[in-house]
């Protein structure tokens, strides 16, 4: 395939699944040296940039539809984690060999990454395509908005704040290790992993905080929580058993406990907040601190337990 | 190494270069799940992304610095090729094993990258770092402010416009053969090809016209020319006399025809413009015509030669 053919097949893909390439924000999408966005007056910009490569963070055999999805939402997430909503995603592929000739491959590829950006309302407003001599490679980066003042940054969080989590812990870690097992296609049970969703649904009650902290769960409670806290300069303790939990029938035929899956596992993006008060469709796990920066106090269940550290992707 | 040493090793190896982490519209820099930019009012943003993988566009042997610097220079072009001036640069860098635990390198190729950001005063604002399994690859986002309406989009040529171009052609092709043909080092001679310097000084001319069609010459004007041209719907006459043209001493030593690499020689990053009047800084090469949309007749010394299509990257 040429190279126009080659865009041509991935556009008509992301169509087909009803990502539009211009609107709202985006006044030029796909063909020229560089897209071109009209920002709206008395909002910021987030811009984040989110990998996805073949044998770290998926293997092919997931299938390129859900590989396209996969990859798109965890981009987005980090516009959710900052308050933002989108406005536009670009797309860098690199593509082995055997997909540069692929027009149908490209097209489920396109189909997924277009799925999650269409239900995020977000155009896909260009990108680049280039060969790879090994495997294949999402780079997405990602543009939202948020209102002046208004972003959820990580080191907004106070001692006396509530810890929050938006969101199912530990669910992605076992849909892995379900499908690392053989026994399951990627079609089975496998939604948290391979078509996460990024929380914009929770942003509008977040913005309506008077302050909060905030990020997305990529890496796992375990990792994740210590660095919102560095940022912060602020210690927590968490009561383990109040840790949202993953599908427990699931973990009961994994031998895994859903407990220690909700604190290790990654790739769930969903949202930890730091704020002063309940949130609606958040769960307490826990209180910020003074103490020493990124501290982590573990009580109820987990307390005591040596437990490895966070999410580190399929090749560790 | 962590992965915070990691990122500590690229910042400072940036900074080291004078690279600065915020500032301009940057109001906050690497570290949270997204950098944050406050657009400058009346502007429009340009937005694009640009990959240099190795074995495709880089050999590792041209040295970590190099590859930085000719990363970080062909993503900014797309900006100047916009009409556009930079605001921020996210870097997706996906580094092999030997990488991950070499500090020093990482220093080197942020150096190196954000030596070029620091001469177009564009702040790293953050990106991501991932292992891969196989090569060293940068991919590149940058964010650009342009005037309201003012941006050079390629579709604006029309029938009795100059065809003009800013910047030498031909010498980055050149460069690479000398390089490729094992009698040069990657410091001879190879500013073109390993520093690209995307041309901001041209955009203040250009946006004083009150039309003008622009792209940057990535792939070489045999191959950039027709996608300018088809996109406005409009054909051109090129005097191939009049090509601004490469190095004729190392063109000689190379055996090469110094018009014939002019023509397809690609990742000079000369500005390809299509305007109503001549503009200072840049040469006359022919007309656009009315005619069958990307059509080229090329006049002059080169009319009637069989050449090749244009440039192809290293491992063509």
């Amino acid at each position: 395939m040429s190279e126009d053919d080659l865009i041509a097949a991935l556009l008509e893909g992301a169509r087909a699944a009803g990502a539009t390439l211009t609107g709202g924000a985006v006044r030029l999408g796909p063909g020229d040296d560089a897209a071109l966005l009209a920002p709206p007056a008395g909002h910021e910009l987030a811009w984040t940039v989110d990998d996805h490569i073949e044998g770290i963070h998926f293997r092919r055999a997931w299938g390129l539809e859900a590989i396209g999805r996969k990859a798109a939402g965890a981009a987005l997430s980090d516009l959710a984690a900052m308050g933002a909503t989108p406005l536009g995603a670009l797309l860098a592929l690199h593509l082995p060999a055997e997909l540069l000739s692929d027009s149908a491959g490209v097209a489920r590829l396109a189909r997924g990454f277009g799925r999650t950006l269409a239900e995020a309302g977000c155009p896909l407003a260009g990108g680049n395509v280039a060969r790879h001599p090994h495997g294949l490679s999402l780079s997405t980066s990602a543009l939202g908005a948020v209102p002046e003042g208004r972003a959820l940054r990580r080191d907004a969080a106070r001692p006396g704040d509530l810890l929050l989590v938006g969101g199912r812990l530990g669910q992605a870690r076992l849909e892995l290790a379900w499908l690392e097992s053989g026994r399951a296609g990627p079609t089975d049970l496998t939604d948290a992993l391979l078509a996460p969703t990024p929380r914009f649904d929770l942003v509008p009650a977040l913005r309506a905080l008077s302050r909060a902290a905030c990020l997305d769960l990529s890496d796992g409670l375990a990792r994740d929580l210590p660095r919102l806290l560095r940022a912060s300069g602020v210690a927590a303790v968490v009561d383990s058993g109040a840790l949202p939990l993953p599908d427990e029938a699931l973990a009961a035929r994994l031998g895994v406990d859903p407990r220690e899956a909700a604190w290790l596992g990654g790739e769930d993006y969903a949202l930890l907040v730091a704020a002063p008060s309940p949130v609606e469709g958040f769960v307490e796990i826990g209180r910020v601190v003074a103490g020493s920066p990124g501290q982590v106090t573990l009580e109820g269940p987990l307390a005591g337990r040596s437990l490895g550290p966070g999410f580190d992707h399929v090749a560790s």
